[in-house]
C-alpha cells in the first residue's frame, strides 16, 4: 500500500435519492477520520462547482449537524446534470479541474451519482493518469431506478421501492372501501427499468397488492391492458394498476407520447416524461365507465426519507465509507457496489468493487425471467430480490414532529 | 343514569382518513368491554350495510387483530356515500333502519364519518325518538378535511397535515438541488377550506418551506400570483407553492376550470385534462420559461397511515370510546369533538360532547386572520394551531418491512 497524502473532494450529481446523503456521509466521515486525508471539500452543485472554484470545507461543520446527512434526502452539497465533454474532443474541463486539484492539493475525488456521474469519474480518472496526476477517484453510486451493472442493487433504490409498495398498500385500502368501485392508476419512475414499478407488487404481501404491474421490459397492449382492466372490474368492482412512466408500445413509442406529442427533452437527450397515469386513467374511464383516478408518485417516491429503508440508509452509508477507505488503501477508478445473497431467505450484503468502465452507461433492466409470462406482473423471483431491501424503518430525527434535515454551513474553501 | 342493555352497532361513511379505524376501533372496543352492550355489530359499507342487512358480528374477530384498526388508514368496515332522505319526504330507509335496529335488539348507534355522516345520525336520532324506539346514537367524527363547526379540530386532519408538511420539505429538498432552479407546485386536497394546504406552511418550521401558500378562503388572482412567482425565481432561482384544489377567483369560478378550457389537445384531438397543479405549473412555465413541476398529493394526503401523527391515533382512539362510554352512560344525540388548550406552548386536549345538530352540514373555515393581509401564507396564528396536532410517530407495526394492516374476518351476524 502507498500512502497519499492529499486533500479529499466530494460532489454529488444526478437526481435525488433518499439515501444519497448516507453514502456521501460515509466517505466524509471515513474522510475526515482518516490520517492521510487532510482536507475534505465538498463541490457546491457537483462538478460545476468544482469547475467554478466553489468548494466549501466539510472539516468546518458540527459533527453532530453533520450525521444528519445520514436520514436527509436530496444531495445536501448540492447537484448539477452537467455533461462532461469526451476529453479528445475538449479537455477544456479536465484541465481546469487538473488546476483545481493541485490548487487544493486534491489526492482523492469520489463522485456521488448515477451512470452519467461514474461515467464523469471514469473519464476524470482516465485523464489525470494521461497527465501524471495522482489522484485516486472513486464512484459511490445513486440511483433510485437500480439500472447500474454489476452492483446487486444501487443505493436508493430500496427506500424508493419501500415508499411505493407503501404507499400502494394504502392507496388499495383507499380506493377499497366504497362500494361503487374505482379504477386506479398509480404512476411510477423508471424510463427504462422496471424495477421501481415492479416495487409496487411488494404490497401484495400485506394482502394490499396491485391487480396488474407494468414494466417497461415488456412491450405494452393498449387493447389488451383495456381488455384486462374491464375483466377484473367486472369481476371485482376495483382495479388499481401501477405502470412505469416508461411503457411504451412494440414500436418502442412511449404511451405517454400518444397524450403528450411535444415532451420536452432534458440535457442529456432525455424525453422528459410525464401524465401517463392521468391518460391511462381516462383511457379506462372510455372503456368502462368507472370512476378513475390516475396518482403520479412523482417526486415524492425520491424524497420520501421519511419513508426510508434502513436497510438501504446502512448499506448506502458502508458503501460511501468502503469508497473512501478503499482509496486510502490504493484503490483507483472503481465503484462500490454491492454483492449479495438471499440464501434460504437469509440475506447477506458486501459492498464490492466494480470497474468504472464495466458500469458508466451501461443499463441493467429487470430480466424478463421474473416477470410472468402475461408480461402484466413480475412474479416470485422479483420478490424474492426486493424484499430483503426494504427491511427496517428510518432511525430518522424529529424536531416538532417533523424531520430534522441537516443544515451545513458551507464554509467556503 | 339508565342502564340500557342491548347491541351496537357502528358504521363509517365518506372519504377515508389513516385514524378513522383508530375512532371505530375506540367506539368498537369499549362497546366489546361494556357489560350492557350485548353485541357489537358492523356494518358492511356504512349505512347501505345497515338498510341491506349486511351486518356482521365484530366480537367474532380475533382481538389483536382487531387491534390493528389503531394503525390502519380508510374505513375498514367498508364505506359508502350514500345520502339518506329527509324523514318528512320519505321515511322508506329509516322505517328499514327501525326494522333493523328491532330485528338486532340494536339500543347504540354509533356513525363515524364527516358532516354528512353526522346529519345521518342526527336524522336517525330524530326518527328513532319520534317513534319512540330507545336507541342512543353518537357521531364520531372524522375529516381530514377540517371542517366540522364546535369541535377544536377533526380526528384525521393531524395525520394528513402532518404528511403534507412532510412531503413538502421533502420535495423542498428535491427542488433545491440543482444550479438551474425549477418552480414546483404541489395540490393539496379542500374544496372549501384551506386547513389541509395550510398545513404545508409547517414545512417551514424545518426550514424548507413554500414561498406561497394560496387557500380558498381568499381570492386567487392570477396575475398576481405569476408575478410573485417571477419575483421570487428571479431572486432565489426556486420557487415551491402550495395550493388548494379548491382555489377561485373573485367571481368564485374554481381556477382548476381554467384549466379544462384552456386544455392542451392531444395528436387525437382530444383534450388534456390535466390537474390544477399541472396547469398552475404550465402557467408558471409559460410566464418565466423555467423548469416547472406541478405535484399533485391525490389519494396519498388522507391514507398515509405510515406518516400519521400518533397524538391524532390516540385522540382518535379517545374520541370512539368516549362515544361509546358516554351512550352506555345516557347520552344521545351527540358529537364527540375535541376542546384544547395551547397556553405558553402548551396543549392539552379533551374530548367534548357537541349537539349533533350544530354540527351536521356546517362548515368551518380557516379564520381570515390566521392567513397573512397578502393573503399568500398562513401566519403564526395557523402554526400555533396545527403544530401540536401533528406531534409523535406512529406506531404502527410492521411485517416484511411493510405495514401491518388489519385483517377483519367480518362474520355475518
Amino acid at each position: 500500500m502507498s500512502v497519499l497524502k492529499g486533500a479529499a473532494v466530494i460532489g454529488q450529481s444526478g437526481g435525488p435519492s433518499s439515501v444519497i446523503n448516507a453514502s456521501a456521509y460515509g466517505a466524509i466521515k471515513a474522510a475526515l477520520d482518516s490520517d492521510v486525508i487532510t482536507k475534505v471539500y465538498g463541490m457546491q452543485n457537483g462538478i460545476v462547482g468544482l469547475l467554478n472554484d466553489n468548494l466549501f470545507d466539510l472539516g468546518k461543520e458540527d459533527p453532530a449537524e453533520l450525521a444528519k446527512m445520514k436520514y436527509t434526502p436530496s444531495s445536501a452539497l448540492g447537484s448539477c446534470r452537467y455533461k462532461i465533454a469526451d476529453p479528445d474532443e475538449d479537455d477544456t474541463d479536465y484541465k481546469k479541474i487538473l488546476e483545481m486539484f493541485r490548487k487544493y492539493d486534491i489526492r482523492y475525488f469520489f463522485y456521488n451519482g448515477g451512470n452519467d456521474s461514474m461515467d464523469t469519474c471514469n473519464k476524470i480518472s482516465k485523464f489525470m493518469l494521461k497527465n501524471g496526476y495522482e489522484v485516486r477517484c472513486m464512484g459511490i453510486p445513486k440511483t433510485i431506478d437500480n439500472d447500474l451493472a454489476g452492483t446487486d442493487h444501487c443505493p436508493g433504490f430500496a427506500s424508493a421501492a419501500k415508499y411505493i409498495a407503501t404507499s400502494v398498500a394504502e392507496v388499495y385500502r383507499d380506493c377499497h372501501v366504497y362500494d361503487k368501485g374505482m379504477i386506479t392508476i398509480i404512476e411510477c419512475m423508471g424510463r427504462h427499468a422496471g424495477w421501481l414499478t415492479g416495487a409496487a407488487a411488494l404490497a401484495s404481501l400485506t394482502g394490499n397488492g396491485p391487480d396488474l404491474v407494468y414494466l417497461p421490459e415488456v412491450d405494452f397492449d393498449m387493447p389488451s391492458f383495456l381488455k384486462k382492466v374491464k375483466d377484473i372490474y367486472a369481476k371485482n368492482k376495483n382495479v388499481l394498476v401501477a405502470v412505469s412512466e416508461g411503457i411504451h408500445d412494440k414500436d418502442g413509442k412511449f404511451i405517454v407520447e400518444y397524450a403528450v406529442s411535444d415532451a420536452a427533452v432534458d440535457a442529456f437527450g432525455h424525453k422528459q416524461l410525464g401524465g401517463l397515469a392521468a391518460y391511462l386513467a381516462q383511457e379506462c374511464k372510455n372503456a368502462t365507465g368507472a370512476k378513475v383516478r390516475g396518482i403520479e408518485l412523482s417526486l415524492l417516491q425520491r424524497c420520501a426519507a421519511h419513508c426510508a429503508s434502513q436497510t438501504d440508509i446502512e448499506e448506502s452509508f458502508a458503501a460511501g465509507q468502503a469508497a473512501a477507505n478503499n482509496a486510502i488503501a490504493g484503490v483507483t477508478d472503481k465503484m462500490v457496489g454491492f454483492e449479495c445473497t438471499r440464501e434460504n431467505g437469509k440475506y447477506t450484503c458486501s459492498t464490492k468493487l466494480f470497474d468504472l468502465t464495466v458500469v458508466a452507461n451501461a443499463e441493467k433492466k429487470v430480466p424478463r425471467e421474473w416477470i410472468n409470462e402475461e408480461g402484466d406482473n413480475v412474479n416470485e423471483k422479483f420478490i424474492a430480490y426486493a424484499l430483503p431491501l426494504i427491511q427496517g424503518e428510518t432511525q430518522m430525527g424529529h424536531v416538532n414532529g417533523l424531520p430534522d434535515f441537516v443544515n451545513l454551513k458551507k464554509v467556503k474553501a
